[in-house]
């Protein structure tokens, strides 16, 4: 009998701990999440999961960037403006939802903390998405010659955490339309 | 001899508490600074922190407010496109700083943990520059009639948050007098 694949038996518990991981994010808060909660629910090891993450924001981001990679999905329609309004309206109600609002707050303070998973938060979590809005931008005939288009991008996404972070005004449809708006009388 | 009036000697030692706290930031980083360290330098007891404040983030958000509060100074020449200039560059200059970018990521992180912490960053130290900005806005002939003025004021600070929380580019005076030429264009 041929011994089974280590392999394969790596990827399988991989998955399962960033499934399981995900799951609890749904059932509790970021605070109250622990390696061993996840250990438990994956059916492995807490020295599995040490083996492979340092730590729950790094798991936490491993399972949040395989399911963004799938996500990003910027529409193409040929008219920016409901493609904008579209990305905007789904960033501004993952941040108006107080689940992922938490997760992200944790994410964001452990980035802030830490420098390595602030890189791989940005490079894994944020870029795909920023990236493509940027590659729509730059096909546009909307946009003029000549804009910045890393300053473009971040002034549809810039005042989204500024309003998030301080929390200075309500995170709706209507803000995010406007914002829209703002942001396409800039790069006309 | 008349006793020494305690209104006074408290408000010597509230003064003295906060001094210390700004020199000890310009020695040290935030991570290091501790309550202990603070007192020995103001040549108070431990205790007498702990009375007045929660905790160090507490200290340190009432030194830098009483510091913001005559630093804000938002020029008003009748030139919006200079006055922002001007507003932007020092905003992005702060955000440059290695040492005053420490404090503010501190800061932003116990704003994220502390939601009473949170209100009060925003209400003491962001607020003056911000409602400074918005008025300097509302007055101005080049703003349209109709701006949303919250969103206005967002679209200068949010991108200068975004960059500097995701380091995604470069914190120079050019990237502000950009971000000043996107946000008048959105306005005009």
């Amino acid at each position: 009998m041929p011994s089974p694949d280590p392999g394969r038996r790596n990827e399988r518990s991989r998955r399962a701990i960033l499934a399981a991981a995900l799951e609890l994010l749904g059932e509790t808060t970021y605070a109250e999440l622990t390696v061993e909660a996840i250990a438990a629910r994956a059916g492995v090891g807490k020295q599995t999961i040490y083996r492979w993450w340092r730590g729950k924001g790094a798991v936490i981001l491993d399972a949040l960037s395989e399911t963004a990679a799938t996500d990003v999905a910027l529409p193409d329609t040929g008219d920016l403006r409901a493609d904008l309004r579209a990305v905007i309206r789904a960033t501004v109600a993952e941040f108006a939802d107080p689940r992922l609002s938490a997760t992200t707050r944790a994410l964001t303070i452990e980035t802030l903390s830490d420098d390595a998973l602030a890189e791989q938060v940005r490079d894994r979590l944020l870029r795909p998405q920023l990236d493509a809005v940027k590659a729509r931008l730059r096909a546009a005939p909307e946009v003029r010659p000549g804009v910045d288009i890393d300053q473009a991008v971040e002034l549809l996404f810039g005042p989204i955490y500024h309003r998030w972070m301080l929390r200075t005004g309500p995170l709706t449809e209507s803000y995010a339309d406007g914002l829209v708006e703002l942001a396409l009388a800039a790069l006309r």
